[in-house]
């Protein structure tokens, strides 16, 4: 049962390449709030910054010779996810794999897993967004899949999907809003300056928000602190 | 139920500002090993070391609502301490929210959830200790408290209390103990600067703390490694 | 039954030496994917890469008075590895420790537990891996054992092993073994750099490994994605 | 953007039946190793063994709103699937919505949270598999999704798919493989059956499948214990 | 600073005792959603559901001294609830200290860290919510308090508080409020328990609670799954 | 590198058997509070206690393979302890090597990982304490080692040492030990059953331990509650 899936369709790459001009909670935010791959993913490096078309890795437990097969599959502007079919700490991804990534045009690495070479990854400038940092050797025996759908750190991830991943995590677009998304993030980010202006003029989001009448109809009750304390 | 209380009574601003020349380990030990809060709470920037007077906010998980009426009752010097009514990831805290609290002159945050948008705060200088980094959204539904007596991550604070938060975490020293609290800090930092050059010297703790009879009394022994292991 | 060994046997010197010359991922692929301390272990500061031999400290939760005990056993070149006998979060090890430890010429810590004073370490140049960075302090009360066989982090650690650390995490070398792991390291060092040649040049893996007959042996399938999706 | 989907397509009813005859850990094997919900879900007691088509809701952290929007979804033969927006203990199923899913003849519930009233629960024979037991109570303020396709416990669950449940976790069997992966289940179980029956005899499994021959090409030695330990 | 309060003001006997005949979810949604101890507290054993008035332990990590210290403040009536200072997995109480608290009247056990001697504690119908078992032994060396205000499992208890625990988790009723919130508990089980034969009639909380009006205004969608999945 | 060790020397039969009388917390603090497995092991029912000779295997992360070599270097009164390379969720044993294990004289099951068909193993009577449960499938591909001391949730195991394991969790005693330890639990619980006479007389263990001057000197305060609250 395990398949490469080949030439998968990808999102639109000047709609990739211009989402990653937005974070990944404007993005979150801008889609409706949804997306978001879980917390417990980081980056090895902290300031990167990326975005790019999913290549989907499914691997076993300790067994990383599916990312092997992956590499073949990846282009120029692609951001290679992986997860393992049960959770494991393992150390799938280091200074080699990266290397051919890295060659192939691939932007970066999303594994709910872990990760080695932090140290020469961070050289390299090629950023891995990881479950864990680890040394731990892994097998290649048993197959998995490349280019299926998969669930990545909470998330569904399909192939050919818009990957943000930046400081505050990671957020997944689907292939067709791509475009739809990056507009949405633009406003979104328009009307955060604005407010952002007002507030640092001193202004409080309740009064830019008008949220007084609405928290007083909730019973919100104000009290001064009691003389005695 | 909801409350927010006005015109808190906040801990002597001399013995704050003087506090956050003591380290948060310094400060736990002079006032009897108390105060810490859990060390699963980071900086999101390595470097911050802050003084403030809690303003506290009692929030819904998933629901910054609270955080905004908060802001209105910061003034300068203070620090926002949020805590969700049960356990939350949620990103509550960002960079307009900073924003505005930075304005008033707030120090900093110390939240037990997430916060997002690390790269400005780090850019902007103005610190959060939170539980997880994460750009989850969050909701402005549900109604909380201000200025009530809370615990976060697994202390009570109260509203003036003074937080001092640095690379190695967070303590609080109730309000009324200011000035003692500094005090004993700054008799500790003496005595362990004392003990510091006595061991830079090649003093052993043992002969300077006199531990070699206590620790007979209790019954160590010390044996040299067989000859054949 | 508290105990103390004394001139405990260390692993020649030069090989421990120059296994600091390898990271601890490619140590452990050396040895057999064998003795890698559990991912849980973070550095206080990235780009630390040390080697040192093991002095071995079990201490009862949140008592470092053996650690004092300890300090007298070191000699220069060795590296201070601590284990509480049950799950702590106490921060046993911090400036003043690391000054004496540093004074005798230990290389560094490795702590299943917690450490403190974490901007200083970072200032002295003085690494540590630990569970946690925590403040909370620590009693002298309770004995334990220096230098007996240990569990930290989930591997048995022997007095006078060799321990290598870096960015991505603690690995063992048993005394007996370190001049034959250093060589099995070189060599795999030099098998890398080749692949990495290799990679770099364009090539894959699938090829460089010739891995696709096996693959296919194994019934991995290749298709195309289909066209209406 | 928020959706109930009504008149959802559902998996056969007598394979939905059927599959409650095998075990999860049976079907997840007989599926190709997939589909298993994460282990950290338990349920509240020991020996329910379930099957049900699922009907999907997606639940903001703190918030059950939504889960009494999906009652009036379920039918009977259904099991309802809760996940939340983002990691969540609150308590969000308990014995009032037990029993009105109850009437209507769902069959259990998996929830990605909390849940409360185990002892009721228990008594009522209404089985749930969570996160966790949690009284925390809910609010009812924003909304969500009922049966779209979401993320439970690391396993994408389509609404109509079918959910088994007992003792060893959850397993979800996509709609339209149910009749198939039945019939695998069946072949699975009496090859275990029969291999059960060997091994009770005393027959080893090194020799019922034939194992040992690729033991010795993979490299296993046999040795026996050194005399002097 | 080591404190033994004695003498401490407990809750109304009655009030506590009418307590137990409640839900710890019912009387958390009694008092406002408040008062809830962190759900990693479980049972050693199902099916116990008991109040009683705090006496409160604070303890050192692996050091159960102060609990033999506090036996002698209890009397008839009492919870002993008992927090490490800093995280903790050490076995504090087992069948002695049970044995020695049941003879005194004590109802149970509330520990933010191990208990152990379960299949005992069983037998003697001596319940205890902890946050693991572990037969780890303790020592007897550093004082704590007894009697003063603590969090355990992130809420505050103050001595004398009510405490009521079932096997859905563990909730604190403050000393003052205890018959106020006991009738407030009854209130609320008495609209449960309306609303649940209404439920088992057959009738939606949708149209019980008037939901569908609210929903609209939200911009909940109703849509029929379309034809070609 | 992959070795199976035959013939392994076991504890002496009459004390391991005898060692089943005592509860693993006795046998822990009677060896001077060592050996405790981690507390993160589970029963997968309880009421199991029992003692056996470990046969150890060391298994890759999802691979099983060598608890099928191991079987046949089982005999009867062995208790068999797996642990796997890296953290692992997987369900490694199920019905069928229970079957194997049981038909062999083989105790029962400690596995740092996951088990599964736990239903079976109830009705069975073949008790396994485990991290988790979990129906993961594995694979059979990757050699480990059998009968090589190892970790097993932070503790030492070596061949043949004796393994205890009840309601509290699980402990090891070193194979030469075994009769010093069974006299030295007798002893202990000789001792415990007397003080449990006194403390169900009403006797005060500060009075029975005579620890009162102790406490007094290190400063134990007896206060009476303040009239004013």
């Amino acid at each position: 049962m395990a398949v490469v899936v080949r030439n998968i369709r990808r999102a639109d790459r000047a709609a990739t390449d211009a989402l990653a001009g937005y974070g990944a909670a404007t993005i979150h935010e801008a889609q409706g709030r949804t997306g978001l791959l879980a917390p417990y993913l980081h980056p090895v490096y902290a300031g990167a910054h990326i975005a790019g078309t999913a290549v989907t890795v499914s691997v076993p437990p300790g067994d990383n010779w599916m990312i092997h097969v992956a590499v073949e599959q990846c282009q120029d502007g692609d951001l290679l996810v992986v997860a393992p079919t049960s959770r494991s700490e393992a150390g799938y991804v280091g200074e080699l794999l990266a290397t051919a990534l890295h060659q192939r045009g691939v932007r970066g690495v999303v594994i709910d897993a872990g990760c080695r070479d932090v140290a020469v990854l961070t050289r390299m400038g090629f950023p891995v967004w990881s479950r864990c940092v680890s040394a731990t050797g892994t097998v290649k025996e048993t197959l998995g899949d490349v280019n299926l759908p998969l669930v990545c750190a909470r998330q569904l991830i399909e192939p050919g999907d818009v990957i943000v991943a930046d400081d505050d995590g990671v957020v997944v677009v689907p292939r067709r809003n791509a475009t739809e998304v990056l507009a949405a993030s633009r406003t979104r980010e328009h009307s955060e300056a604005a407010n952002r202006t007002r507030y640092r003029a001193g202004e409080l989001s309740l009064d830019v928000h008008r949220m007084r009448e609405r928290l007083e109809q909730k019973g919100l009750k104000y009290v001064d602190q009691a003389a005695d304390d």
